[in-house]
């Protein structure tokens, strides 16, 4: 349970909000690199935390990312002609490079120094793992990219994807922080090949997790301890990775899983998916798998990435299917966690009035890191998470141990051997 | 004519609100039982009074409502298990009963007694002539169910509809207490066969009514008396029952209609019709008449309840037909009252800057009567009529009388003979 | 750039804002005469400065322009009944006179004057050009119909068209005064036949304008002269009428344009153009033209008037086109105009953060015109522009002139002959 002022802090994001300012302290997932796909090609309108941009890739590669609006008289650079060195606005005919820089005034004198004190409103790139991320903070304070293992992987090793998601960003970050709905919301009555969904067999169903909860370099580490039926116990450790990261334990053998939950606004949130192999690509299975839309990645329509299953049509529930199959009536992991989240009272879940239970817990020391650290950044602290790239160089991990094994241990063991590029 | 503040008082029905709370304090139409027909089904949105909640019908047939936000996390209960017992969220598992009781909390663990403190918030409900009542008001003062004629009969002497209103309550409350409109906003230029509408023809459409006011134990008898062709007078006997029911003369002999407007929030409503015979069963020509259209019920969509005719599509109307066929150029009793109710200068009709006229007496009693009502309540008198169960046992009436006949005597003979349910 | 002050002042019209008093001081364009072609037909709903309004023409031919909501209680006009003398509201059958008052309340005792004390609300309107202009000031200062060349001209000789444009008027208003665009958003690789638009071809399209403002008494010149490849200069003479209308040089012979931004509400309104000739009717090349959508006409949905260029489909940008075909992959002028209008930031530009150019100069004496009549209205001081009806007797010019010529003696040859009207 919060209080209605720190629900607020918690869940507004807009420019110059203290939860802004904080996620603008990282490098967040802006849009896939597919949308922007061919050098010279269409601009496309990104939408994040409230600011309105235009993302394109320049003739040489390069991804631009400006304010959408033009400088002179705020004409959308969407229309814009994607030239050799930036972006041009189809109003006047100025031309901006990807820093920001305007290049061009044609309509103004040829002797005037008018342009060179014209910036659009520009913001750094990087294209890793088919995303292009981008830092919305001050200039002087950008980091390092963290130090993803994703990010190192070449092609063919990871599949990225996006979903729009009609609730504030924070609601899709418990949901992966929440352990203890998987074996309720997930939950089938019979076995994958029946039900098109990972089973969960390896876990014990009946059993609630115990949680630890641990800071860690990236944010913190959310550690669910269930006894396992041979002896011993099963374990599910989910880094939270400030400043809406997860790596969510998947029970596909050493299929790892990024996700991100990046605020639109305060009442939609682009969710993007990355999962990733370094041992070996993909092969047809797993293509199979993480396109099928049953994952944690989602069939989507391509031009909206509204999920095919969707508010409209009601997640295509299936009433019959929730008294026989599973849980919910509905197929597929995250399509069962985008109903409960995307309505938690509406858009934005109203945290004054809940009744929170023991296995909340990783979700309330999440929420009690994002407001402390908005908090302390309002008073002049920089969050160090933003700056600490190596501590982002790790995976999730879920399995049995003995009865003397402690997570970290076998956590330790599942991750990254090395920070060196995978050829 | 109303203040700013009292137009605002008498339309604003959410939590907390005067008016709000006056309709709270009665038994109200929260949705058609065939909506929760079959036990142990889909559960269903239900929005009243700005509050969201959901029904459902247990496999024991009862029918719960409750607050859709689970206590938990405000996951919406509408995803949830309809369980033997009660519904069952499916974030986590936690179960309840129709009251509210949370009945299972399974993520705690097993020695908790947190389950025992846990409400969700629980309306009673009544289910009486295909309509699944509720009382939304302060447990300790649930009225016994009104003693409406209509809830002693059998199957097949009633018939219930439901349809989409998008205004304000209180314009659907004052149509139907308005008689003055009959002669002109339901006026055919020729007769029924032709029209297909119920005809006026035994009313003198040409004459405008002397309005009488009394109150009842229930609420208002609005009386409209005309001179009648063949001497005597002609008269119509409204009731309006508080909070927001009518009862409307019919013109088709021994067809009883009630009406209920029932806030689903400020800006739009359920309009519940009820026809019911008790001397006989709906004959075919009552079914093909009421499932027509063109009476106080309307053909609507299936799903959303909105009516065929609605504002997307001008309600139908035909400009040639209001020349030659009808006032309004518009088929059908209900669908006339639509676009004039659902357009007063808005879906909230300003009425500071109405004026008023002879024939709105009714209105204006109705008005006094519910503002001064919510007024007291505020400061602690209870309205009588919600408390009057007996007083609900009527019927309206309309026809002629003799010179020496007043409106009572004759409404008299045409009231329920009996408060015993028909067998 | 403009204080926020100043911005909200530019762009609110709406009932009793300073800007809205001061456009209601003019003959403005309310709906097209094609919309109420039939004496007797069917009500229209016309939105002008945020009133809801209903148009009708009556059985006599004239057009009456009153407030939608019925003075009784607030039932929309719209579903009245045009009849011989007025319009008729079909709730209780009040009748109105095109000048407001009320004709008949037949619901009323006969006795009652009640009648002649209740008024609805309306505005005289007057037919020119193939438009409904209607004055929404106060009755005793209006004034006389400006003495538009095209309104002295019979059928055959202009063409009028509206389409819906979703932005503040004044985004548009500005566009039309934005010569230095001109070479830019319209600018085509080629010529006209090759892209089905009207070349530049006759305007050096690499020079930029420079520019003079003068006041007339309508309001301003906006004059833009730029070096010709022949010698001398190419001027471009725009005049901005009082109070958001422009006369804009057509590149197609003797073929003028009239534009009007008419205010619906504060984020959308209607673009009115009228292109006239008075020497000779248009032939089948000029209507050709005229109704091919790629001018300042746009092709529109006859209901609603949405271009069908629209931000829905992106007015069907094509970027390959944009590389290759024209400045911005858009076919037609006014359809390349509408996309940068619409998306100023938004529906409402924000003039506090734009970086004006020297090109804007015009489009800055506009601003200024129209915030200081304003201002003065406010004041107490009437827009002169209002009352000086000879004023609007003008067209535009746009050609080229010897170096010892200057812009006002080349304007002057291109003016109406005479205010007669032609026969």
């Amino acid at each position: 349970m919060l209080s209605a002022a720190d629900n607020e802090l918690l869940t507004r994001t807009g420019p110059g909000t203290p939860m802004g300012d904080l996620i603008r302290r990282f490098w967040i997932p802006a849009l896939l690199a597919s949308e922007v796909a061919e050098p010279g090609g269409a601009p496309v309108r990104v939408s994040l935390l409230g600011e309105k941009l235009v993302a394109f890739r320049s003739p040489d590669g390069s991804v631009g990312l400006l304010e959408a609006r033009c400088p002179h008289r705020h004409a959308s650079l969407f229309w814009g002609r994607n030239e050799e060195g930036g972006i041009r606005c189809v109003y006047h005919g100025w031309k901006f490079a990807s820093d920001g820089q305007c290049l061009e005034m044609p309509a103004e004198p040829e002797d005037s120094s008018y342009r060179e004190r014209v910036r659009a409103v520009a913001y750094p790139t990087h294209e890793a793992a088919g995303i292009i991320w981008a830092y919305l903070g001050p200039a002087e304070l950008k980091p390092e990219f963290p130090d993803f293992e994703f990010a190192r992987l070449p092609e063919g090793h990871f599949h990225a994807s996006k979903r729009l998601q009609r609730c504030n960003y924070f609601q899709n970050v418990e949901g992966e922080l929440d352990s203890a709905h998987v074996q309720f919301l997930h939950r089938t009555f019979g076995g994958y090949e029946a039900h098109g969904r990972v089973s969960l067999k390896s876990m014990d169903e009946t059993e609630n997790p115990v949680y630890t909860i641990e800071e860690s370099g990236a944010g913190l580490m959310c550690v669910a301890e269930r006894p396992y039926p041979q002896g011993g116990a099963y374990w599910r450790v989910t880094p939270f990775l400030m400043p809406t990261f997860t790596m969510v334990p998947s029970m596909v053998e050493a299929h790892n899983t990024f996700t991100a939950a990046i605020p639109i606004d305060d009442v939609s949130s682009w969710g993007f998916t990355i999962t990733w192999r370094p041992e070996r690509p993909f092969d047809e299975a797993d293509w199979e798998r993480d396109l099928g839309g049953l994952t944690l990645h989602v069939k989507v329509d391509p031009e909206t990435f509204i999920p095919e299953r969707n508010r409209e049509n009601n997640f295509l529930i299936d009433r019959e299917a929730q008294h026989t199959t599973n849980f919910t009536g509905i197929m597929g992991t995250r399509n069962q966690d985008l109903p409960v989240q995307e309505d938690q009272d509406g858009a934005i879940c109203d945290r004054t009035t809940e009744h929170l239970g023991t296995t909340d817990r990783a979700i309330v020391a999440a929420r009690r890191l994002m407001l402390r650290s908005a908090k302390s950044l309002q008073k002049g602290t920089e969050p160090p998470q933003a700056q600490n790239s190596a501590a982002y160089n790790m995976r999730s991990f879920s399995g049995p141990g003995t009865a003397d094994q402690g997570w970290r241990e076998l956590w330790e063991t599942a991750q990254p051997k090395s920070t060196q590029p995978v050829s």
